[in-house]
């Protein structure tokens, strides 16, 4: 049976990321880069002021008392029409580009200004560059603003905009088929009969892909029954990724793994060794559009979105062109002593805390893999070690779950 | 001039959180309950089978070699037919209820099958519960489920559509109105002309906003004319929110706060003690609706992202009935000296970064509040106090931004 690393291992070798596709930059935001972005701008592309006020020479400051003659004013959008020669200076909105032989802004509330002269008494102590942003402070043309494999940010959206990159060329949002099954499931919104119950993981791992940046394509639901489960199974791998809840175990009525041999699946393994979520199904299938990826998650769902975390989301990325896929690695102190007897790696869901001391894991009261309420008091799960007995202040590694904050 | 707390406290006091919609479960993630949900149903509502086995009574499996009568099967769905009795057993699938007169379930690996009977030889060991998830277990009909005012995780959406709670009610999705000012500002798609830089803010602004969970209502450009901004704000004031970037400072062009008063939107505070973004003005002004906040934010675009994530992201929080608006409280550890010379305290764009010691805060290399490229290096912010000088090692108080992983 694989560990967690193999597992994953194995899925982001059968995956690649999707070609891309060029978006609207409003729409990028999450998504990654399919190559390098490059100024096309020095930033800012002039040397301009910092403030509101007078634009001069540095060297106009040197006496004790100075007035100096305003020979024209430029609000910022404007260009100079003149030189600052000696003894002169240009009225200047911040924003604006400073005109030829000025060095410095002398911040307007170090001013007094008299029809068409400004007297500064005392000028204040400057030095060439004084309240001007340099041309190319920030950015020269040419350099590299943004690697390819980053998920874009709010701020690397504002520089993709400064530079122009509107349509950009980034992955694009993949589209996750979520399915349910078993006959025991109804849909969330009808009340369940005798031995039913509602679904959960289809809503559940809805939310999970959406915070994760995906578009989740939910399919309802599938009962244990052969055709029905085949139709959807197809519907699904229209999508970049199919997740389907439930079926997956060695029962008879576990229908999951040959409906999916049928449709042209190959399975790349089924069952890894960690707990909750060992019976989860993964593999592959080649369509016109690139390989569709495919999980049979368990039908318990905290299970399902256990396997959601450490297996679906490391995919995600990998199809998205991240080039950092792995679950973000986090150690945190354990707030009380906590015991895993089974012989799997335990995921055990944790509250995590930011302290002044780092980062604390509160395990949450859990009944186990069928109790979502302990989940929802979660926001991630710690990694307790098969046959272990762990004690407060112990250091667990840990992992945040999407959509938590 | 307004301390960071006190003009956060100013916000959160002047605005409340919006009544109540009902919407889909599937559109719920993010959002908060506007009251607490309660449990509908015992979860599990039966005592089930939590592996494929056999459901019978734990005191048949006292002797060293067992024989049972296999008296029906009962797939998941599906209800029990008849009790179990001495020397029987039921073929139970894992989620199916358990009969009267079980209490454990033998996993199918356990056993032997021959026709109607299974030999357990030697029997395992079990305990009255084994295998089984007593109803109950993990929720009570009636207790608490989860609280208004926490933002509703992608497991709390599961536990939502267990207990039916589709459709649900929350607070509404916000909609946040942008609006870029300046006349030297073109949209990104277009090349800048002599003295024009291209609107960053705009599109940084709405990433954020949709990061953190609201819905962006791009407005697009107003020069510096007193007509066509005050149009714009006309518009962007039957949003929740209007966020306009530039035109706030106290130079001749700066109409924004003009314009605003003009508009009927009432002041509460101009001008805030912290570099970047100390011209950040607030006001709120009442419509049939309820009331719209505005921000008049810098016109620098890190200056923009600092006063969203410090103050706009909490009122996002506060309109959205959050109980906790403040901006999570970390401490981070930083990775090389830095010093803030300046009489305000300073918002440091850092590379923050989880670790077996901790978070770490790495500041960037970083030109100013012009200097996007910086801040698209940077995930979040520390705070340096004013006049400081911090050592490698020193600890500080750090910020996450939106939308950075």
């Amino acid at each position: 049976m694989l560990s967690v690393p193999e597992a994953r291992a194995a899925i982001l070798a059968a995956l690649a990321p999707r070609p891309a596709t060029r978006v609207p930059l409003a729409e990028a935001c999450g998504r990654c880069l399919s190559e390098p972005a490059v100024a096309t701008v020095d930033s800012p592309p002039f040397a301009k002021a910092k403030m509101d006020g007078y634009a001069t020479n540095a060297a106009e400051c040197g006496s004790s008392h100075v007035t100096l003659t305003v020979v024209e004013e430029i609000p910022a959008g404007a260009v100079p029409t003149r030189s600052v020669g000696p003894g002169e200076c240009a009225k200047i909105m911040t924003g604006a580009p400073l005109p030829d032989g000025a060095d410095v802004v002398i911040p307007v509330e170090c001013s007094e200004r008299i029809v068409d002269r400004v007297s500064l008494s005392p000028p204040p102590a400057v030095r060439p560059g004084s309240c001007v942003m340099a041309r190319g402070a920030a950015v020269r043309w040419g350099e590299t603003l943004i690697a390819a494999g980053e998920p874009l940010t709010p701020a690397a959206i504002g520089l993709l905009a400064e530079h122009g990159f509107d349509p950009v060329a980034v992955t694009p949002k993949l589209r996750v088929a979520v399915l349910s099954t078993g006959d025991e499931v109804v849909p969330a919104s009808l009340p369940p009969g005798p031995g039913q119950i509602r679904d959960a993981n289809g809503p559940l791992l809805c939310a999970a892909i959406a915070a994760a940046g995906a578009l989740p394509l939910p399919l309802g639901l599938a009962g244990d029954d052969r055709d029905a489960l085949t139709a959807k199974v197809r519907d699904g791998l229209n999508a970049d990724v199919l997740l389907i809840s439930g079926g997956v175990s060695m029962g008879d009525y576990d229908l999951v793994p040959g409906v999916l041999a049928d449709c042209g699946v190959r399975r790349v393994f089924h069952k890894i060794n960690v707990k909750p979520g060992k019976p989860l199904w993964f593999g592959v299938t080649e369509n016109d559009r690139g390989p569709t990826a495919v999980f049979g998650l368990p039908g318990n769902p905290v299970s399902s979105l256990t396997g959601f975390e450490l297996f679906v989301r490391p995919a995600l990325r990998r199809l998205g062109g991240w080039s950092d896929c792995e679950p973000a690695p986090l150690s945190a102190t354990l707030t009380e002593a906590i015991a895993n007897r089974g012989d799997r790696p335990l995921y055990r869901p944790v509250r995590l805390t930011d302290g002044p001391a780092g980062l604390s894991a509160e395990p949450v009261r859990w009944a186990g893999s069928g109790d979502l309420r302990g989940a929802a008091d979660a926001n991630g799960a710690a990694l307790i070690p098969s046959e272990s007995q762990l004690a407060a202040g112990d250091r667990v590694d840990a992992i945040r779950w999407a959509g938590c904050g």
